[in-house]
Formats: structure tokens, C-alpha cells, sequence
């Protein structure tokens, strides 16, 4: 058979494969937003049936064969092609998960599902005890897992991989080592000096007018409405269900103005990446983002560098007012904008502001490293995350449930997943700064509401290509150097120095 | 291997395939409610992969090997039970769909996808010529399709076997050839008396409130909404989305008040049966209602035998009046009733009255056969219709829209479909005949709003048993005959001869 034959095969199985993982996402989709309670057995099932089947399809002999056969071809191609990409894309994964057995993928789904419900009660009850046979059970599978890809520079190595292909331990640590101290003095500083008053975000805001409100906004950015819907989750997310199908979340706190507003517009920047995601690499691997901390870098570039920017409340606050003329009509512009952006050292992470969040990762990782190598047992976990919540924030946790018991993210078998939430922060900014030399007069755009430019910028740059590039290649060939703090501290430096006097 | 261990075996396969089935439900769903435009054609692929995997697992030659083997096991096991219903029951399925090669599965699959636009465009043009290609494409493969079966008593039985099992087309056309002169002389009779008055019917309704009203009746029905939900759709269906999950849909127009409320109940009839289905039977093609006509038995039923009766709306009329009062206040609770069941010869089947409904099948029925036996020709169909309407009906379209091109069926191929309808009229008022005799206060239950022993009745009798018995035997278990056209004629001939004092 010659390769372009055997490429057409590969692609066949690879969309039918692809098809699975799209309605897996409206499998998911649903049981967040819509299905009934008396739904969830049967989905479980449903849920579990199409993992195999597509786990199946995706690690078979056949695919091995025709990656193998490819290869060659690949690298005769353009580097750059699609069709190249997806060969050397698919086999790396195809490599990664033909390596780990059928029967521990099984077990690890089976131990994750029983874990979340144990994980739920654990955490109302504020009872790590009660959680931790669980969570023993799936660092101990864990671990198996990561002793497949041996060797390895480090047994934390392939569960980062998972999220960040080719990123390593080490350099998310190197990262993290450097990020830490300044971030820490940014915050002391910021202590040191009065406080902003946001008691007002705290009134009351009608439910639908806040939903309005984000719909307007996100409807500016790009969000394409006829590619896409927003519905209400508990836990807001975005889910992919295929080309010209990405669908946003939300939730809405009537008693708290950020909550909604916040969440719409981070999901809206997961949102537009997918939708910006070329149509030739559809129903392939390559329609992803790139990683999840390139993905993050779009929503929290949307939700933060934008959103609680001056230039975009400088638009749209007016516009706010007349939403909310008795909670914010007598509140000015600067009051408005300080409050977004107050600086509170804080127990739990999802609420956590811009100056404070990354350090609640950087104490998720090194956990998160320790359990994973066996340097700390679980046993000692609660005390170690009090320790490190005093030595991070200089506070201290009443109880776990405020404590480590607060992400879902270790019941659901998530290790080596938080630290995409920060590198995600890092490249926002990187982005940002190398945006600027090419629209420099992107405040002014902003200060009208015109968001055109620089979501075709990032498009151009970031979305189109998916997962075509692996995360430090492709910050690389965007800004020209690899994931740094530099921007992103100073971008923090900037604005907190405005808004605090420092 | 032994039989139990086989049968293992054989329920493992048979319930991923039944997964499968579940998640294309919720594929079919979604489409329907919330998919953004943009997802069609991620969706068409989405819902082709997922078919062609489903077939292939179910036709496989495991499991006829499976089947073959267990068939000695089930003719020594209670013939009732679940097990021997199972396989025998599976059994059938197999040999029918095994003898179909998939490349016509998928040609059919294809036309049809492409047909359905084709319809849409030319029933908003009522051009019926630019339809008829694809129809001729489609009767094409229906007859190949059918050919597969031989020998067979007539080429139409695989395709009404399709939609009830075990009924010939004799069968039908036995019942339908003793019905048809019985309505045509009521609808002469009724024809011949003064008309009644549903002016008040077409004032404005408020959506919400319709919405409401709806909701609190299909409750009191029985409608379990921890297993179930309703949705708005252009043309509302139920969905089966696996045990714990029937999901029903509905529309409203504010300016008539029945499509609504009429919607809502029938579909509430559908829900009721598919949430009475034993748990027993989950994850297997024995969850399923018996037949279309036996599931429309329970929606007919639902909506007209209870919800266009006078003894419900002698509980519920006064309820209707605190939703409207504007509109229904001044209306006496007996012209709300004859409203409701005005009879009126009619273009369109959707829209017409229980006294008429029957006779729009009927031409349909004999159209169809004549199709697939070959003795009428595509380019005749619209005169043949035309004449038949005026004949069974005595009205004459003033446009392929109103006439032939009226229904969506023969564009999804939909052949051996249509008579289920008048079936499951025939078969409500068979199995309400015989309910009389366990609830001889039924009357009375219903004027009190109550509904317990009813669809308890149901429940024990049809829902949980699902697709364990073919609809003729079914039928007769319940009732001690099959099915008949007597029962429905002495309902529609009591009920009109009050309203229109025959």
C-alpha cells in the first residue's frame, strides 16, 4: 500500500475514533447541565462503554501498524503540514497509551468514579479520614501508571506529560522557583497598604440581568453563538462536541456580581480558542488546544488581562450602571475597577485574585510531587497542606473542607494537572507583551469595546494550529522565547502598583 | 461453555450495544433542543460512526454463534422469563438485521440524510418534483431492502415487521378494511348536525402559563420527573436516553391553546411507558416499548381517552380557568369540551381530530404499499393522493404542501411506519375496555384527579414487561383478543353522539 492510502486509512479510523470523543463530550456535557437525577447508572455505563470502545479503536495493532508505516512519509513532508502533525502527533499518543494495560485504564475509572462520591461526603463532613483510603488507592495506581513510561527523568514526569506534552517536572519546578519569591514580596507589598472596599459587589444582582450582561460581553469578544451555547453548571466548564460545537457554562451568585461575570468570560476564552481551531483539523487529535495551559493562558487572558482591565471597564461600565443603577450607579469608575481586583490572601483557591492564585498551585505542586514520589504519606497530607497554606499565605485552615479537601481535582485522579492553571497565567502575559508589538494601539481598541484585532491575532497565533505544536513550541514560535515569569510579574507589578500605591 | 456462562457473555455484548442505542438517543435528543447550528455536520458524523459501530456489534458473529447456541437453553427455560425473552427476543433481531448487508444499511442511512433536506425544501416551495427523485432513490432501496426477507407473504410485511413485529400486512389491512367504512359513516353523521363552536381556542395563551398547566397534569398522570425532564422542539418526540431517563418534548403556540397541552399529554403517555419498563430489563433491546403501536396505545390514550374526556376536565377545567381567565372565564366547562373534540374533515393529519385521524392513515397505508408493491408511480403519487383525500375525506389540497408533501416519514424512509398510528388508537381503547373491568370507579378516580391505579394498571399490564412480547400477543395476554377495531368505534361513537347529539 503506499502512504498516501494508508493516511487516508489511518484518518478513517482516527475520525471515527474522534467521533467518539466528541459525543463522550456531550455525554458529559449533559450530565453537568441537563440530565435528570435518575439518569446518572445508565450514564455512568454509557459513559464507560464508549471509553473502551474508543480506547479500543484508538490502541489497535492497526493504528500501530499504519503509524509505523508512516513515519517516514511524515518526515519526508513539510514539518508544519497538517498531515504531517497528525502522524507524529497520533503516534506520540498512540505510544503513550498503547503502553498502559486495558485492565488498569479500567481500574483507575472504576477507583475515580467510586472516589468523587467518597471525596463529596469527606468534604461536607470536613473529614479527610474519610477520604483517605480513596486517595491512597489512586496515588497507589497512579504511580503504576507512571511506571510504564520508565524511564523517566522523574516519576511525576508522565502524569505532567498528559497535560502538558513534553513539559518536565523539572521545568515547571525551574518556573515555579523563580515565580515564587517575587509573587510573595508583590503580596506583602500590596499587605502593607490600605485596603479597596468591595462590599458593593456583595448587594443584590438579578439573576438574568448579570447572564445578560456576560452574554453582551463575550458576544463582543467573538463568541460565535451559532457555533456554541452557554447553560448553567454547578461547576462551570467549556465542552467541545465537535467542529462548530463548543458549548460554555456559568453560574450565577445573586448575592455576588464577580462570580457569574468572571466565570462567563474565563469559559468564553476556552470558548474562542476552540472555536478558532482550523476546520481542515477536524474530527482529528489535532482539534484541541495545544495543551491545558495554553488553553488557560485564552481564559484567563480573557477573563483577567482583559476583563478586569481599566481599558475594558472604561466601556463597559457605563453599560454596567445601566444594568445595576441602584447597586452601582453612585460607585465610580476607579472604586469599580479596585474592587475587582482587591488583593486577599484567601483559604480557597477558586476565589482566589490575581496576585494570590498562583501560589495556591505552586503548594498543589509540591504535594502533589511528594505523595506521587511516596516522600509524604497521605496520612500526613492534611498537616503538610496546613504548613504549607502558613508558609504560601500566612493563614491558616479551620477545618479540611476549607483545607485539603477543597479540589475535586485528586479524587478524580488529576495529578499533574494544577500546575497548568498557573503556567496558563504566565503565557496569557507572554502572548500579551508579543500582541502589543503587533497592535500597539490595542488600549484604544479596548477603551471602545473592539475586540476584533486581537482575537484575530490570537487565532492567528494560537487558535488555528490546535494541537499542532506542542506548548513550549508553540509559545516559542509565537513570542520566541519558552514559558517565562518575567511578563506575567510584570504585568502583576503593573497594576497592582496603580491600584495599591506601592 | 456452558449456557450461563454464554448467556454472560451474550448480556455483556448486548448491553454495550444497548449503551450505544442509549447515547444515540441523547445524540438524536440534543439535536432536536439544544445543538447550535454550527454542530450538524460534526453531528451527521457523530451519529453515522456510532451506527456503524452499534450494527456491527450486534451483527456480529459472536454473538449469532452466542444466540445459536443459547436458543435449546431459552426453549428449556420458563418461556416468560426474562432470560428466555431475552435471547429469544434478541434472537429475532439479529436474524433480521444479519440478513441486511451494511452497505445498503449505509446507502439507506446516506439518501435518507440527504433526502430530509430535500423534503424540507421542497415542502416550502410545494414543489413535489423536486422531491420525487430522492423518493424514487429511496422506494428503490426499500424494495431492495425488503428483498432481503423472501419469501414473505407481500414485499410490504419486513417493513411494517420492522415497526411491529410479527404483524402482516393482511393483518392491517383485515382491520383497516372493517374500520374504514364504520368512521366514514361517523364522520357523515357528524357532518349532518350542527357544528360546534372553538373560536375561544385560538385567543392568546401565555406560553409560561401553558407550560405550567401542562407540567402540573402530566405530574398528576404520573410523570416521574427525577427520571424525566421536557424540553421545547419544533416537532415534539419522547427519548429513551437509558434506565432513569425519558425525556419528553413539546411546543407551544400562544394562539392556540390545544397544540400544546394535547402535545404534552401524549408525549407524557410515551414517558409513562418507557419509565414503567422493569429495571430488570435494562441495558437490552427487551427495554423498549412492544411495538409503536402498543406505545401508542399509551400516548393516544393519555392524551384523548383521559385528556380530551369530561371527566378529567370536570376536575382540571376550573384549574384551566385560574390559568386564563380572560380567555376561558366566561366559557362553560360543556363548550370547553365539545371545543376540544370539534370534529372536522381536514388537509392536514397532524392537526386533525380523533374522528377523522384514522382515515388520513388509511389513504397513507394503501399509497405506501402500492409504492413499495410497485403498481403506482412516484410521478403519480400526487394525483393518487389527491384523489384519495378526496375520497376518504372529501377534500382536495390546493397544493403538494398541504397534500402529499405534508409528512416527513417517506423522506427518513420511514416505510411500514404510518399504520402504528391508527393501531395504537385501535389498541387504546382495547386495553381501556378491559381496565374498566379491574377500576370500575375509574370515572370517578379521573374526576378527582386521580391517576394511581390508573397507570398503575398500565404499568403492571404493558410498561413493565417492554419488549418482551410482540404487540398482537401482547394484546391478547391483556385483553383476550387481538387487536380490534370494535372497542375504538364504540368510543368514538358514544363520545360524538352526545357532543353532537347523533
Amino acid at each position: 500500500m503506499n502512504p498516501e492510502t494508508q493516511l487516508v486509512e489511518l484518518k478513517t479510523i482516527i475520525n471515527e475514533y474522534t467521533d467518539l470523543v466528541a459525543t463522550l463530550g456531550l455525554l458529559h456535557w449533559d450530565l453537568e447541565t441537563y440530565m435528570p437525577p435518575g439518569g446518572s447508572q445508565a450514564r455512568g455505563h454509557q459513559l464507560a462503554t464508549l471509553t473502551r470502545i474508543a480506547h479500543k479503536k484508538f490502541t489497535s495493532d492497526e493504528v500501530g501498524q499504519l503509524l509505523e508505516d508512516l513515519t517516514p512519509y511524515a518526515n519526508e513532508l513539510d514539518r508544519d503540514s497538517d498531515d504531517a502533525r497528525l502522524i507524529l502527533v497520533t503516534k506520540r499518543l498512540y505510544n503513550k497509551r498503547s503502553l498502559i494495560p486495558a485492565n488498569l485504564m479500567a481500574e483507575i475509572a472504576k477507583e475515580t468514579a467510586i472516589a468523587h462520591g467518597v471525596w463529596v461526603r469527606a468534604r461536607e463532613t470536613a473529614n479527610f479520614e474519610g477520604f483517605s483510603p480513596s486517595l491512597e488507592k489512586i496515588i497507589s495506581l497512579k504511580r503504576q501508571y507512571a511506571d510504564h513510561f520508565r524511564p523517566f527523568d522523574h516519576i511525576y514526569d508522565p502524569l505532567l506529560d498528559d497535560y502538558e506534552p513534553g513539559l518536565k517536572t523539572a521545568d515547571v519546578q525551574g518556573i515555579f522557583s523563580s515565580l515564587r519569591p517575587q509573587q510573595v514580596e508583590l503580596v506583602q507589598a500590596i499587605k502593607a497598604h490600605p485596603q479597596v472596599d468591595d462590599s458593593f459587589l456583595h448587594l443584590h444582582f438579578d439573576e438574568q440581568a448579570q447572564w445578560d450582561f456576560g452574554v453582551e460581553v463575550i458576544t463582543d469578544y467573538g463568541y460565535d453563538w451559532q457555533r456554541g451555547r452557554q447553560d448553567k453548571a454547578a461547576h462551570p466548564f467549556t465542552q467541545d462536541v465537535g467542529a462548530g460545537d463548543v458549548r460554555i457554562t456559568t453560574r450565577v451568585l445573586e448575592d455576588y456580581f464577580p462570580s457569574a461575570f468572571f466565570s462567563t468570560t474565563h469559559e468564553s476564552g476556552h470558548g474562542l480558542y476552540a472555536q478558532g481551531v482550523a476546520p481542515s483539523l477536524a474530527r482529528t487529535p489535532l482539534a484541541n488546544g495545544a495543551s491545558l495551559a495554553i488553553h488557560e493562558s485564552q481564559s484567563r487572558m480573557y477573563e483577567n488581562l482583559i476583563g478586569r482591565s481599566k481599558n475594558f471597564w472604561s466601556h463597559y461600565y457605563p453599560r454596567l450602571q445601566d444594568y445595576f443603577p441602584a447597586q452601582l450607579g453612585e460607585i465610580a469608575l476607579e472604586d469599580f475597577y479596585k474592587a475587582i481586583n482587591k488583593v486577599e490572601p484567601s483559604l480557597i483557591r477558586v476565589e482566589s485574585d490575581e496576585a494570590t492564585y498562583n501560589l495556591h498551585i505552586m503548594l498543589r505542586l509540591e504535594l502533589e510531587i511528594a505523595l506521587i514520589e511516596g516522600s509524604l504519606a497521605v496520612k500526613d497530607l492534611p498537616e503538610a497542606w496546613n504548613e504549607g497554606m502558613q508558609d504560601f499565605l500566612g493563614l491558616t485552615p479551620p477545618d479540611d473542607a476549607l483545607g485539603v479537601l477543597q479540589d475535586v481535582h485528586w479524587s478524580q485522579g488529576y495529578f499533574g494537572y494544577f500546575s497548568t492553571y498557573a503556567l496558563g497565567n504566565l503565557i496569557s502575559a507572554q502572548l500579551w507583551e508579543c500582541m502589543l508589538g503587533d497592535i500597539p494601539d490595542i488600549d484604544s481598541q479596548i477603551q471602545r469595546g473592539e475586540f476584533g484585532q486581537l482575537t484575530g491575532w490570537m487565532v492567528d497565533k494560537v487558535h488555528r494550529h490546535g494541537a499542532k505544536y506542542e506548548p513550549q513550541e508553540l509559545v516559542q514560535r509565537i513570542t520566541g522565547s519558552k514559558i517565562d515569569q518575567g511578563p506575567y510579574m510584570r504585568y502583576l507589578t503593573g497594576k497592582y502598583s496603580e491600584i495599591y500605591q506601592l
